[in-house]
């Protein structure tokens, strides 16, 4: 007989009985506010066309690199899971076979997110009630298919039905926002907007950098000749983005360091890049330079600025020529901030236009620098526990590490990061349960009142997220009060 | 109506009862033992002047940083905070006025060591029986301001109050400690006795070097003119620090490189640094080598060393231009110990007659390399969780990563290093309750007997500090017998 | 009267009773299993011989530098604690004197591992009820001393007793394996395998490296003189390793730098090396080709690869001139992977036939970059806790930074990494508790269902390391199934 998939009402809660009657009580508090996104890779399409979902293996497991990466790793191969080639060389055409696949091998993801998102998702998405396993396989498949064919599974509804109260997509600099222009025409009232992200820009030693500056030139009506053009254009397209609903930029570097160069020079890397003979090292110095020019350009157009440094992206060469970018194989590197950060912070940290949030992979730096930046800089935040960490264990430490010196007003709330639009629920649930332990914990050990925690767990939930990202509008009073307006800011 | 401020008598230990009976008694073995201070910041005027401390908001927020770098963090500015420009700019004046704005923004706080010590200082050293905020903000003022004129609340009896059994301070090279002595000749006979702390004069590219070193040789009476002189001044100043009490030095530096030069080479580089021509790789290199120096010196006249590396110093150019040093700029950096220790250690480090206690902003170092230093070298103790991580949190993850490793006999014991006075008392209570409850632990996991517990705890709060620190004077017999004293140290 | 010495049957659990009983369940699963020890420093002439082991001192004390670090670190010298010197000095002679001053001292031990070691062995192998210290020295010591006069107390008994499936010892590119060899043409039945360590063979600026060769020329019947040659010699040694059953090569280095030379290059270092002009830098390009090469012959012949980085030898000098190697004067430096690792992993990293077990005495790279590795490279599994982290809260956090991201099928099972032949049961025990205690934590917070976590707990104690080093000869079948075995891999 197929064992029943119960999520228990405690899960993720201490088993400790003070504290787990206090998570409770904080969690209940929050489990059904609505779902603030600032940061996300769900594909706007997905809700401008609002077509129905694919079958169970297209939608759950083809796009999951969480899922496909671990799998990889016990020599399950990418074609065997169904991962379209750049060549377009044959893989697994048949979902089912997919399906059965993954659910052989469920196991491998005994105490991962990856699984706590996933059996959430069956059981409150698609109303499953067996645990997936080799056996049950084609039961939960043809249980999700049939759930999937219903109106009320189409994107939007879903959207609707899960509370997402705004979502942000992330977009590249050249891009359109045509499907956010389709969004906002058409009569759903979802709130999906974009977030300006440049990097393909910046890169100016890579191969793709001239198509990329082709393709930005043309959105902008201007081809990119100079510096003063490229600030310009850039500026045009910040402008653009923002009259589309965007409140914010991201930035993905490896190493997240910043330097202002003079305009001479920084037109000499250009003009260099624009008859392609940049190198790594301008490379390095021109995003270097651009990233306190888009802390400059937010203090201007006020779009909070997003860091995500430390990822070595395509680690498995393999991987990237045979399937491309963004396929499990992106691995972190050590980060250093003080240092990299520091002309940023002391040319834009103490303006009261800028929030910096920034992210890592690097958790040894969360108490030894990011808290101390944050709990000392006006313009920075602390984002929250960031891709291998966005999970049970990595927002404890995350809230363990920070909390002492940069308090939990300096950091920004949670966001989801996720393409995975059918998880989204399940990663915000994940998230209040582990902040509500977190203050519970704090709570039961005398270190914090009980209706402090009870003021506390909204701001986390709910209200540090809109007050970072500028996403206030229809914020219940009481959620709104989560920051310090000091008169100086 | 106001919320009642209450400590709970078993605050900071584990809600789970079989720990907290075992924390609970451990700590009240050591709850009221004597405070042993080796190594602090409280002015020793105050102590030598004894006179009536000013309102509360001169006492407790203008000259602690910790408070407003949090505040100044969400925006509110250290103008707004009444903190005292250098050019003499006006700063709002109004102490009622700063202390409002404070307990407007008393939430920030919520989960920091700094409301901990506040909230206790609050309720035992002034009686208030009130939570701070916006509301009551008057009320606790007015209870600390009438409290404050009352002649027991001055430094002296505070400082008998508070069962001080020894205060050290810290004081330059060219210091004339004629408060030290004004204490020695009154008739109080509280113990405050200073540390040497020569930094000052090892920045020989520093714009402020000359001046340090005119101060220097004025206090030695010997203009230095040559390394050798530079040499001969310290170790009579070190000896005079001895002769008013002195047990220790210390020494910041950023990168705890150790390094020694030959005699030559190091009166070159102090030449060209009386020319004014020293360069920051000169002072790196005089750096390295005045730490071996200041081993070598120790282990001849047995003031034990610290070394507190890791400190970007004034990162905030626009803070540190404003407002000076010390103003809660300063951010961490990523240090190293095991090859930069490597000379010293290797040259002194197995000497009986050097103790060299070693902190840490970088929390990675104390598994990877100051455990097992400090776990390995005769000379070398580790120091207690140091600045951001004299914490809840931060005590514990010191004890889980060291102790394994490094043994607890190998640690120096806790020390408050603060110049806040006022919260000595609960900065050591907060203390005896981590390491009672990470003790407690202990033993409800059977990873140690009870009674072998109760005998570690006495060296955790006095002992070790004592021991390392060569403070033993009127140590409790049932304490001495904390470190093993082997034939061959 | 002496303490009573218990091992209470809950040690190492959590207090909380929801996770002890779960962790009791777990853990009875396999206590009794037997034990897999796939990385170790036993002699083997140990068990060739199979002599009585000698008093008490010389077989638990002398020899482990996990003791007298800790002694010495607080000023007992190893002179007086018998350790023998290179030059032959005398040092102190009478073991009971030896023993006493240990036990003098045994409260330095109070929190680490090797008291937990020390105590079981007491009293599960040599039935000792009392408490080691000063007073009882005697007492345990001459309980001890009888028990090693029995015939059940020689290694052979002990080995079956201890239930030992397989012993891996660590030898060098040059040994005879004749110990090994013996064993086998023995009428005992136990399995003691070899593990090729060709480390000093690949350190071509070492001045032992000209005997190194010598010895391994004379041990493969061919001189070295190019590199075609030292690649030839190599091959034919592990194959000879092979031969005589082993399953593994092992291989330490400070940074894990990987990097494939062409072989004219490498030669041209090996005559560097021949003519005795090595240079660090060329023995670093060297290693880090040869770490290339032993991927390959891995892939060729099927050996599992281990890489053990990050220490950095005899810190030191004065220990490692007056006693030699692995004298305690081991520490760790930061460890980089990523970047190190990516020629080895992109070349081998994904052919089925090779398995790499990466060790690390690096925590911060736990989940920066070790887990993420793991859990992407199909040939890569995350070797257990090591050297200073084969600990209680070593292992904790071992499995709190790397499930989440690697899963638990992609670590290699625990190892007791030991020279102290006494305290493997201890040690298997120790972490069979840990991993217990774990999962039990997971069950509680409903992360884990407990029918789950009895199917993880015999992977985690047994099943992990019979699959990770092909020892599966015998393994029974509900354990055999802990690995994936993908279609592709």
């Amino acid at each position: 007989m197929a064992a029943a998939l119960r999520l228990h009402p405690d899960r993720f809660f201490s088993p400790d009985p003070a504290v787990r009657r206090v998570a409770r009580d904080l969690y209940e508090a929050v489990a059904d506010l609505p779902l603030v996104c600032p940061h996300g890779h769900v594909p706007p399409a997905l809700l401008a066309e609002d077509a129905p979902f694919p079958e169970p293996t297209a939608l759950l497991i083809t796009p999951d690199h969480y899922i496909f990466r671990m799998l990889y790793s016990q020599g399950i191969s990418m074609e065997a899971m169904g991962i379209p080639t750049r060549d377009g060389a044959a893989v697994e055409a048949d979902p089912r076979a997919v399906w059965q696949r993954f659910a052989d091998h469920y196991h491998l993801f005994l105490g991962t997110p990856t699984r706590a998102w996933l059996d959430q998702t069956f059981a409150e998405v698609f109303d499953v009630d067996v645990k997936l396993d080799a056996d049950t396989a084609m039961e939960v498949y043809d249980a999700i298919d049939e759930k999937l064919a219903e109106p009320n599974f189409r994107p939007r509804a879903l959207f609707d039905r899960f509370n997402i109260d705004v979502l942000t997509t992330t977009d590249g600099a050249a891009d359109s926002l045509e499907h956010h222009a389709a969004i906002r025409d058409s009569d759903w009232g979802g709130r999906v907007i974009p977030c300006f992200r440049p990097d393909a820009v910046f890169r100016i030693a890579s191969p793709e950098w001239a198509g990329e500056m082709a393709r930005l030139g043309e959105a902008a009506g201007e081809e990119v000749t100079d510096y003063a053009g490229f600030v310009r254009v850039l500026e045009d397209r910040r402008a653009f983005f923002k009259s589309m609903g965007a409140t914010s930029t991201d930035h993905a570097v490896v190493d997240p360091l910043t330097h202002r160069l003079d305009d001479p020079e920084a037109d000499r890397l250009l003009q260099r890049a624009l008859r392609g003979e940049a190198t790594a090292a301008d490379q390095a110095a021109f995003e270097a330079h651009m990233l306190m020019e888009m802390a400059r350009m937010s203090t201007e157009d006020g779009l909070v600025m997003q860091l995500h440094p430390g990822s070595f992206r395509d680690h498995n060469e393999r991987v990237f020529r045979r399937f491309g970018r963004d396929m499990g194989g992106d691995i972190p590197v050590a980060t250093e901030y003080t240092r990299n950060l520091r002309a940023l912070l002391n040319a834009y940290g103490t303006d009261p236009r800028l929030t910096l949030v920034a992210f890592t992979l690097d958790e040894s730096t969360y108490s030894r620098e990011l808290a101390p930046l944050a709990g000392h800089y006006p313009a920075m935040r602390l984002g929250p526990a960031w891709w291998f960490f966005d999970s049970i264990e990595g927002m404890r430490r995350y809230r363990q590490l920070t909390t002492e010196t940069a308090g939990l007003y300096n950091t920004a709330g949670f966001n989801d990061d996720t393409r995975a639009f059918l998880s989204i629920p399940a990663r915000h649930d994940l998230s209040r349960r582990v902040d509500a332990n977190y203050l519970a914990e704090l709570v039961a050990e005398h270190r914090l009142d009980e209706e402090d925690a009870h003021g506390l767990i909204g701001a986390l939930a709910v209200g540090l997220a809109r007050d970072t990202y500028n996403l206030g509008d229809g914020v219940p009073e009481t959620l709104l009060d989560v920051s310090a307006d000091g008169e100086a800011r």
